[in-house]
């Protein structure tokens, strides 16, 4: 029932294809240097987690990500008591392993999760960078390669759900937005194969949902859609079903909607 | 005590009867060929289960089926430890069994299920395709086989359940509503030897209730019902019978709708 | 420690006294033949549980029957793992019991339970029938004799507490209400031996009581409180001091109601 | 660690001193005869209990009583499962206990429980008389002796805390009231010793404060204060003191409330 | 891991400062000689505990005292199972150990406590003096010493949390409030050694602040704070400074409150 | 799995460095002398938890930090009982750590935790300075080193989270403050090696920022905050963009609130 546990599992072997936008690469370069607690700002799918596992590709270190939920507890992240057969058997969460292996720990849509997930990472996010395993009579010092890494959609923000001062004061942030077309064409070719021509259709419908948003759209259609669009069009699927399967259906059910987007790919797609 | 997991118990041996309505088969396909996270979106009882079926049939590939509801946790899906004579022994939940031998994994109703049950479903949506088991120190890469499939009812999206925007864009989707009356007079026929006439008949009634969805009815009748009715039909009860147990009682209490549907009853079976 | 569980002890041995209002006897059998679910309606104490007993008897199948509540758990119905001292034992619930050994399954106001309870008995009541064990990894295929029944109050019905339409979809419906006049008296005698003619006073008293539900009365007065008033008549209790006790004090505190039902009972038992 | 349980301690004794008020014993022996479920319906502390002890007493049958709460579970009521050095070991809980051995069942104050502590009761309290102890398989017939009584405050109703009909309607119901001033007086100087005539004041000090139910305060002066009161004077405290401590203290922080109960105290006690 | 409980832990052996105000040591001994349950009603810091720990010393018994709070359980309170090298074994909670042993136990605050704490005192509190430990299975007569009391603060009364009426209505209750200015005068010289002048220049500071009850302050200043001041003083902390860390900053942060009760302690220190 | 508990590993090995603003220092001697209770009131980021750090090592006594959360309950403050090869093995929590060893225990936020968390420090803050371990039956008397220590944001105050009035007069309580802008520039200067003169225009923009609360921002810049982004300055980001990452992305994602804030910065650095 022994776990060996090898942090190397975690450790982005092939570069991941990223876009840099502006100098983010540099400033995160800096934030990692001086282990700043690191938040991420944008709508979904923008390529927040992308960002992240390029940079820990980059920087050679682990990465170990966690989404977060209402569900989760913080034993969830730090670990708990197993009962094996001589007994109970402690197993280190995600939180903790990052803490004690050195590698950086992406929580992703921090504020979904309860207060104390969040409360958790305080000690590891100021001068201390320890972290305190209570249930085990344990105080562990982060490895010095140790970084903490957050993600947040200001778009979910609310009364209900938002970071206490306490926690966001802890971390410096860098804010997110889909690429311009002319990165997301070439992203979208570069996944799927797709020429760039109709990779540069696919982005405009893109923009134009984007446009939607707020009016009528909660959030805009992510990188993601549009590259599973590619993907249907690449395989044999024509360029109206896969907006329709990848770009329309999921992301909406009004009707008005679903119009207007229709007529945008008919009017980009000739 | 050990349980010895036969992957084939989920394959399905016999055909499905399955009768398509337009090239959703072949988009399918295409979307199985590149592994694509599917959602099927459409009313109850509109056949979106019995085409995952079919599918899974088609395709040759074992199909896991999760009903989800608003009680399930995380761990039902992915698994837990159970205290055995020698201690605890990690037992897979349906999802891990589905990346793991390479099954379709179906949720089906997903937008009951609890936030902790949509999120831990994330990994295995996007590029990176694994299923991290942090209660057992586990990361596991989907087999090539794995397939996501959800449904969802669009008519009981409220603002209370609905899926996260970052849940949703990682599936494509596909649209269900009930078949035409020639095809489902076909299913309810072929179903309980009923004749085409009376099968045709019934289909109408079940058209003639669904129209009346929004102005008074939850939801129309499904197939399912249909076949019910054509069951008694055929063992004896009569047209009226058969109509109030399976067509009237189940769906509405509502005096007025059900005076509604009787005389629709009557009209059609004369 | 080991429970040899014996699914004889649920067949009804003595012919349960029923009075058939309509059909319902002959509508049953063939809903048993194909083993459609069955859903039956109507108001607390009106028979429908009396009616399930009587089939299950006349079918010579053995009847397991859960009271739903609200705060029962699918894990009550389906079984759960016991920590036994050679390790954890699985106990089968009452619906696994009733799948796996042919028994018709009664859930007795099944609206009162929670959704994992209620979406736990799906893929029992399409075509599948089957019960999948998730805790326990074993799929179970329904016993040829297995069917399920569950009771529903409309009465009840609130925006709360409904059946999800995907729940009542599943079955067909039989609508009860109390029995006529005549036939309820022919109950209250024959269950307690109390002669006709003041059975029959008694019945009066209870239909004047239903006539006042809507009016200041939640529910009517049930065939029950009938045969407990008569039973107490038998021993020597005045028709006042029964009629007080069984049909006016245990169902309203509301000082006008208790008022015109004691004007009632005057009047009619002069 | 075996507890031998032993029915014969739940008998009582010593008579316990009940004053009847009017032909409730009687009935109570009618209802017994036929093991008819029984309510007991008044304010607290006007002899509910004593009334049940009464009857058990006279009937010679053991008495387990329940306090309910909110809390309350069914497996409180019904039993559970104990870890033992030999694995698990089932204990009985008190329905279980009273159903097997023939007590009388007392359920005091059985609104405060919550919807599964009080459906379990259904099956004892039809036709059936049996208790299904689905966590154990096991399916106990009731002993002859058997007979559940609960007990029930109309003062506390409310739309949020009541009974089901479905659980009303199997019970027949006594109404109580706070004894007559020649009643209670009698009980007062029988139980303390103090003589008729200051414990006459003290009753009309009680009549008084009942006379304020709903004009400020939520519910009378039970028989037990004025019982307590009296045992302060016998030991030497002044009346004035006793009435505080005992009659006004207690009940209420109402300044105004207080001022008339004192002036009524004066007014009695001279 | 055998624990020896031993009850002579709980007794006081040195005796408590405490200045009686009344009657109320008397009156005390009157209801303990007739084991009368006691409820102390007044302010936060007004001596209520002191009280209880006075007259346990001077009866000669042991004192159990619990901190009530939101989330205690019954069993808190009762007992419970632990899993021990040879299966469970019983722990009494400290209200069965003050049953068992004769102890006087303390319910501080027991507004704050979830109805089935509350309702677990009800047998020890009437005529039974009983506590029925159901999940042992075991009927435990209160020793001949056995006393219950509880405290209550009618400040903090409100609809949500107050006590039942079967609850208050099982206790003799006495009234607190601050001790007059002599009395308070005494308490602070004699717990902290400063001089009788400032002591009672203090104490005008605490009668001005408890004026400002309900008029922008929940609470008055309790003797425990103007003991801490005291005690700030006697170590050569200025009268102003202590004022403010004792008296001002842990009751409030309003502004005006503040300013206030700052121009108090100007005018009464000069 | 025996941990060897070591309260040297508590104990502040460096003088943390701290800039006295008042008499704070001398006052906390005095406070930690009688060993009274301690509050520390402030915003995020004010130094509470860096005066705390350095009066326990000026003091020469361990340090036990816990931060507060919703979720945290009694047990995880005092211990619990934990599963091992030989039973059960009780593990002390923070508070017990503390009170046992002469520890400082500090907890932070307190207003977060639940009442029963609050609630058990009680008698640890009055004369009886002790802990009852009710679950192991031990009554701990503090260690004579042991203080207790919590933190409060009055900023948070609201009706549904305050400490009770029971809790709040069991302490003394210090106010704090963001530092002058003196002594914040010499703080950031030491901290991070930046020139002085580039700390003044951060620490100026600190200022702009804190002026904003209650006009569009809930709370100000903290001090670490101004650390972060010096940190980032002096490994050669510019003033612009490490101002960006740490002063305004954390704290707002209002528009207009950055558009002020980013005026204010290129009018303070020009």
């Amino acid at each position: 029932m022994t776990t060996h546990f090898d942090i190397n599992h975690y450790r982005i072997e092939q570069e991941p294809y990223y876009q840099a936008q502006q100098n983010e690469v540099a400033l995160y370069e800096a934030a990692y240097a001086a282990r700043l607690p690191v938040m991420l700002k944008g709508p979904t799918g923008c390529g927040k987690s992308r960002f992240v596992e390029y940079m820990a590709w980059k920087l050679g270190k682990p990465l170990i990500t966690v989404a977060c939920n209402e569900d989760m507890t913080a034993s969830d992240l730090v670990g708990r008591y197993l009962l094996d057969s001589n007994g109970t058997r402690w197993l280190d969460g995600p939180l903790t392993l990052a803490a004690r292996h050195g590698a950086i720990c992406y929580l992703d849509e921090i504020v979904e999760a309860r207060q104390d997930t969040t409360v958790v990472i305080h000690p590891l996010t100021d001068h201390r960078r320890c972290l305190p395993l209570d249930k085990k009579g344990e105080l562990i010092a982060a490895h010095a390669d140790f970084q903490m890494v957050i993600s947040y959609n200001p778009g979910y923000q609310s009364l209900m759900k938002d970071l206490k001062q306490s926690t966001k004061q802890r971390f410096i942030a860098f804010d997110f937005d889909y690429p311009s077309q002319e990165t997301e064409t070439a992203i979208v070719a570069r996944e799927t194969g797709l020429d760039a021509e109709r990779a540069h259709l696919l982005v405009r419908v893109g923009h134009a949902a984007r446009n939607l948003k707020g009016h009528g759209l909660d959030e805009g259609v992510s990188t993601r859609l549009l590259v599973y669009a590619a993907t249907l069009m690449v395989s044999g699927v024509s360029a109206d079903d896969a907006c329709q399967l990848a770009l329309i259906r999921p992301i909406t059910d009004d009707a008005e909607i679903r119009s207007t987007l229709e007529h945008a790919i008919q009017a980009i797609f000739g």
